[in-house]
């Protein structure tokens, strides 16, 4: 994994993608996959909504931090898989091969085999509705990696991956933040 | 348009695909395009997060009505458009020719070009972090319609168009709802 400009964490999020959310209670590592997030802001701050039946609802209330790891097409399996079973009886990491990586931030593990991942701070839960606000404090992507699709869950199982790439860039240059 | 189930109405903005909001202040319609967006629930409910600095932000909190409308790819520049300039001074559904049309359950307009609409009342504001949380109410879909793939803005003034769809339902199938 090489740094990646935190300016730009928050395009990885934009589009949408299924990610894992990783935590570490202090005892093991924990990963859960979810489509439920949101960029709220460039710095980047990112939301994402979920809840005490989720078993990294109390390592994020605990440790208030967490690893937003991304998952390609390739991985579908793992993807469906990880959200599939439960932390409380299942070491994640173990069952399906992820291997865990030191960030340089936080205690949650970055995950190698995935295309980016962006270590956060919880800044905010907003309990009535589930949201956990994340403050981005480092990332890092796949410095050489072949399939760089992600996959957008639609909700009923099935899942649309990335197909081709559109620019406006010069439409959109005046609101594109600096750095971007 | 024809109604859509609401409890599918979630499967429309789960792949987090680019969206227009629409908003009538009593006077006139508006539109703004965002993917700052999250699903909360399957009710459906859902966040956007937005602020002062959008025009559309003082009906959305006078009204307390919106309407999620869903462009596709062969949209993208009115995608584009509508975003770079500002219902203070633009009647958007004029200058790029976007047809309004009445729902059933709120006053701001769906839009008939889109693969779909979907009627949302706000439930609540959180004001600190510009959360606007919606609760869909009815919801549309375009009876007949070619292009049906959406788009998922990367924030770098590209954009990512929905590619290939896969299955994994019998994998999934304990965690899909009801209906769905």
């Amino acid at each position: 994994m090489k740094p990646l400009p935190l300016e730009k964490a928050f395009t990885l999020l934009e589009p949408g993608p299924v990610v894992w959310v990783t935590t570490n209670d202090g005892q093991k590592n924990n990963a859960m996959t979810i489509s439920w997030t949101m960029v709220m802001d460039f710095t980047p701050v990112f939301a994402i909504t979920t809840g005490p039946w989720n078993h990294s609802w109390a390592a994020l209330k605990a440790t208030r931090e967490c690893v937003i790891a991304i998952p390609t097409a390739d991985m579908i399996d793992d993807v469906v898989g990880v959200g599939m079973c439960s932390g409380a009886d299942t070491d994640k990491f173990e069952r399906f091969g992820l291997t865990p990586m030191a960030g340089g931030q936080v205690r949650a593990p970055l995950i190698k085999q995935c295309m980016a991942n962006i270590e956060c701070r919880v800044t905010d839960i907003i309990e009535p509705h589930g949201i956990v606000v994340l403050q981005g404090v480092a990332a890092w992507v796949a410095a050489r990696r072949k399939d760089r699709r992600t996959v957008h869950a639609v909700g009923d199982g099935t899942f649309i991956v990335d197909g081709e790439r559109i620019s406006r860039r010069s439409m959109m240059r005046a609101k594109i933040p600096p750095g971007v």
